[in-house]
């Protein structure tokens, strides 16, 4: 039975019509890949960590990782951020708390202890000498063996990457639909997990419809997110309102905005901040609407679903919640300073 | 505003506490990776395919993809399996049709025709020598610059590996329970996409109770299926049962086993075959139960939730379909010839 016989078998039409694939070896590829970011002349990423191969890397010809690394091929790993903005990182340690708990939820551990993982996320920015992009990690089951059980992967795996974004503050407006591609389960949209396709799928259905992203609505009629960012709403009563964090990403940037927006109602510019359910009735009919998300900080939204938000203007409260945000981000106390070597030099000169 | 101070930035404890993490270059970085695996007798897998790279790499320190593909940090990929067996890739075309169509879902494209993704899957096959195991593919929205929308992202990439396995066919029975892990939505469910977190997450509840693997229940109480194969059952009136494939992934082996067991009605083994919806009720009384994946090619339950299934032993009609299957496999008219260069040298010499 085991030996096989070749008469029943179908001819190969593919290999004969298509042509000889080369075989590469190491060396060739590198030198390939070295050739062609010669060429370009800004490098994509300014740098990039590994715990896979244990340090930096600033060659974006090796910034890689295993085919067979479970985060690959399964999905099975969780991410986080951080905005780099004049050579300070801001709020690290709240992401990277939202981030060890994203990872718990997916049973991946990790290498490092939590102070590890930021010392090695600062050195990594130090090194990439950006001052002013974000700073994208993960943390995934690993390289293993291809089997859907991460048994087989024997170590968690760490990266980072540096990316430069000369990014500013938004004050035009954007159009948002709402979203026909299903939202995940709770359990999944509560962890900030690599499992991103319903994402991908939502803001490529609101691109192909003229839009900038689109929102979600929960089975129970209420108000969402967007797909990777959260909403909020100014009520006709000038109120902040933003969708309860139980079935959604908790916002690090949200939640920052919840913290420094009773400043704005002790003015007695805002009469109110809370976290509730929203309608899609009563969100329709905000005065103000906007996306939260650490790169904008605030978007404001002036159409949605291709009506008006309030009178169809960037709204006043929008603005001044953003300015709240980025003064936080430009000289606040949730930021840590990047010791890049320019500045070893110079703190070293002084001494 | 944009000048930022010092004065209000926290201190770095994580710095000065962790050590100096090193920066490598690629030629270091090649050597490290070939140091390592020149110490591993066997190499983990015998061949990757890389569009990215344009050819065929035989060197695991090169088995990579780029960090900022789309598949990997966003999930926006697709994939697919074929099994090696004997020289033979079997059902090839089946996988290939399934795994364009799931392309076709995620918004998708392939950087080649189907004929050419074909060829290569054949020839990478013929570069490991590799003559039993399991052949998996991908395909990426592919590099870009790690935003959500893939807009940004050129040109799709097609990965493949191969993966040496001495599989055979599975006589033992093995013990599973019902998943408590949320399933995906239909939309997610019945496209092979890489964002398998659930899947991972329901093996590994079930590997924590002792089980070797899960069943998914819908909402509906209809059964659905394991966490990476379909279920089948055979009722106490001898029917061979499958949960319909509206809301979970079209098997290709699954639709084999569904073509070949009317050979068992004819030899009046089986009373009928019949895809339906399975209450759990149903299905919990059956006189046989198996999971169906390409690899197994069909695995006997004998307990769900800690209770026998059936009399509790290896069900014969489980067998005989397996048997069916693997004769199928061994020496049926879906298998592919793959010219290993040895074959190619043994027909040369013939002509």
């Amino acid at each position: 039975m085991d030996g096989g016989s070749s008469h029943h078998a179908r001819p190969n039409p593919g290999l004969s019509a298509g042509k000889r694939v080369p075989v590469y070896s190491a060396a060739q590829l590198i030198e390939k890949q070295q050739l062609k970011w010669n060429s370009v002349k800004e490098k994509p990423y300014p740098a990039m960590y590994s715990s896979y191969f244990g340090g930096i890397i600033l060659d974006p010809s090796m910034m890689v990782l295993p085919i067979d690394d479970h985060m690959v091929h399964r999905g099975h790993g969780v991410f986080d951020t951080a905005v780099i903005l004049n050579g300070y990182l801001y709020e690290l340690d709240t992401h990277l708390d939202r981030f060890l708990n994203s990872a718990s939820k997916a049973k991946i551990s990790s290498p490092f202890p939590k102070e590890t993982l930021k010392s090695i996320l600062i050195q990594t920015t130090a090194a990439s000498k950006c001052r002013r992009g974000s700073l994208r990690y993960w943390l995934s089951a690993g390289p293993g063996d291809f089997l859907l059980s991460s048994s087989g992967c024997p170590e968690p795996a760490f990266y980072a990457v540096v990316i430069a974004d000369n990014f500013s503050q938004r004050k035009e407006g954007v159009k948002v639909v709402t979203a026909t591609t299903p939202m995940k389960p709770p359990i999944f949209a509560t962890m900030k997990n690599v499992n991103y396709l319903p994402n991908v799928l939502a803001i490529i259905e609101a691109e192909e419809k003229g839009a900038f992203a689109s929102v979600w609505v929960d089975d129970n009629g209420h108000i969402a997110e967007g797909p990777n960012v959260n909403v909020a709403f100014i009520s006709n009563k000038k109120e902040l309102l933003l969708p309860t964090f139980d079935n959604i990403l908790t916002g690090c940037t949200a939640k920052r905005l919840l913290a420094l927006a009773p400043k704005l109602v002790e003015k007695g510019l805002l009469k109110g901040v809370e976290t509730r359910n929203i309608t899609v009735d009563e969100a329709k009919n905000s005065a103000e609407m906007m996306y939260v998300g650490s790169t904008l900080p605030l978007l404001p939204i002036i159409e949605w679903d291709g009506k008006p938000v309030g009178n169809g203007k960037v709204g006043e409260l929008t603005l001044a919640l953003s300015d709240l945000l980025w003064d936080d981000m430009i000289a606040g106390p949730e930021r840590i300073f990047v010791p890049y070597e320019d500045d070893d030099a110079l703190q070293q000169s002084k001494l």
